[in-house]
């Protein structure tokens, strides 16, 4: 990644429907490691070498040929790793934000895709009931911490994992996880399961693959659901781990499945009704890591991978 | 694997529900052989060294003190590798046969255990829809012969593997299939996947694992299903082969699930309502390899792994 200064053309032709943005913050998600280079079947299209990267991130719009938008409208969605941006919006790329009253970085996280990730991973995907063991990996990130936290309202019994002792505390003393581990530090991921889990797992969160998804999966319990979110650990491998322990699939019955938020868009105005209330009212615990400048995005970005982030990883751009 | 002569006791004491069998036809299953070694969380108990081992068969009854079974009844379900067993049947380990107007060792295969396995890995799992496309690997086997002429009734575009030309050429010829492949003969599986499936898979059913399922993966459709039946491949394996490909779980939203004959077993009278006719009009094509003799039953089963069975391998062990 460069920085380089050069100019657009910030209007929005007659009869086009494209939007000018400001951008205000950008959004450092994992996914977008996967568009940098050829992964087979992934679900982005890949960056294109020369331009400005493109990711989730909260804007001002400055100018508008599409109607859904006017002049001034605050919006969050696809956008540019860029001060401006010109975009052509659909309904699953552009969204209006209409509550001010939260601080507009959180729609690039619990009130943007993977607050959304979290909601429909966790509710759509996994099947939860309440009491049901819940283990989630990279767990402090932006899906995680959500995740647990619904868990928790639900009544489960929730661990999450994470990759240092200031993100398990938080864990347990800020987002309400039954029990934290450090994974760096558990040399057999098996005997952490067993321990944490004596009766083992009925859902799984996985945000890592590799290593760890063999290691839960002989510790799922019959039945159990696995929502495949993410497999963080795996994006910047050359070769992928392998994973060995798939008969367990069979032998627990056990149902695992991918999914990607933007199927499932038109539930966002149900999301957002269920959680903005939970925020005002101080019952959802949100943390982010902001980062300042445009400049500072590329580092940012690239901290994704070794875990330098606590909790959603945001790069401001300007106050307005 | 020894044959062995000794005499066991065959009475049924009084009070007791144990039911005493003649053996007739033995069942050989790829399962069996996970029962051979400590698979981390194989869904039976692994056999007892120095006892006769146990699986599916067909019998006659000689003696019960389980009011649901009498003298004279044919049954089948779980029971010894010997000529004549003394079993304790639970509901689903021990089945009456009502027709008998059908080859008896259909019951232990279409009729049976593989049959209920087709029925409901293909109509419960799989969700499939007429026109999807589907693939079958281990497609001339007990299970996979049928799932490919479910999916053809259905509607749906079926392409089979097996191991030899002549298999290949019967699940053409005999079942149906719209293509089929010897998986020895293509040294690029994914170019074959390509060549079959121009617009990928929506229905995997399982039987194979290891580097089949890799293979399968990147060729899947999005929202395609793949029902984990079996892993064949991996049972004779000190180690199993790593899966690399997981990633498309997410990138195409695939469904993958584990499932067990023995948590559907209610379901059987229906399937039995649908199956039986069909055999009887000759609208469903079923292949046995009969084996003959107790002591042909080890090499029977070991010839599984090899693919030297042509169909369902069977073992006779009397003609009532």
């Amino acid at each position: 990644m460069e920085l380089k200064n050069s100019t657009i053309k910030l209007d929005a032709p007659k009869g086009s429907n494209v939007v000018v943005l400001k951008n205000l913050y950008l959004s450092c998600d994992p996914y977008m490691r996967t568009r940098m280079k050829k992964i087979e079947g992934s679900y982005f299209d890949s960056f294109t070498a020369g331009s400005p990267i493109t990711g989730y991130g909260v804007a001002k719009v400055l100018e508008s040929g599409d109607s859904n938008f006017e002049k001034g409208d605050l919006v969050w969605g696809l956008t540019g790793w860029e001060e401006y941006s010109v975009v052509t919006p659909t309904q699953s790329t552009l969204f209006k934000i209409h509550d001010k009253d939260v601080p507009l970085s959180y729609y690039t996280g619990i009130l943007g895709m993977p607050g959304m990730t979290a909601y429909i991973g966790f509710y759509e995907i996994c099947s939860p009931k309440m009491g049901e063991t819940v283990y989630i990996s990279a767990a402090s990130g932006a899906v995680g911490q959500l995740v647990g936290q619904f868990a928790k309202m639900l009544g489960c019994y929730v661990v999450g994992s994470a990759g240092s002792k200031e993100k398990v505390d938080l864990l347990k003393s800020k987002f309400g996880f039954d029990e934290a581990f450090n994974y760096k530090e558990e040399h057999d991921l098996d005997a952490a399961f067993k321990r944490y889990f004596p009766d083992g797992i009925d859902i799984y969160f996985e945000n890592v693959g590799g290593k760890m998804l063999d290691a839960v999966l002989v510790n799922m319990k019959l039945h159990g659901r696995i929502a495949v979110c993410g497999m963080i650990s795996q994006y910047n491998l050359e070769t992928t781990e392998g994973v060995h322990n798939l008969f367990c699939l069979i032998t627990k019955r056990i149902r695992m499945e991918g999914f990607i938020v933007f199927d499932h868009y038109h539930l966002y105005p149900k999301y957002l009704e269920m959680i903005i209330p939970q925020i005002k009212d101080g019952k959802i615990a949100y943390i982010e890591d902001v980062a300042e400048g445009l400049e500072n995005a590329p580092n940012a970005l690239v901290g994704l991978f070794s875990g330098r982030n606590v909790g959603k990883q945001v790069v401001m751009i300007s106050r307005e």
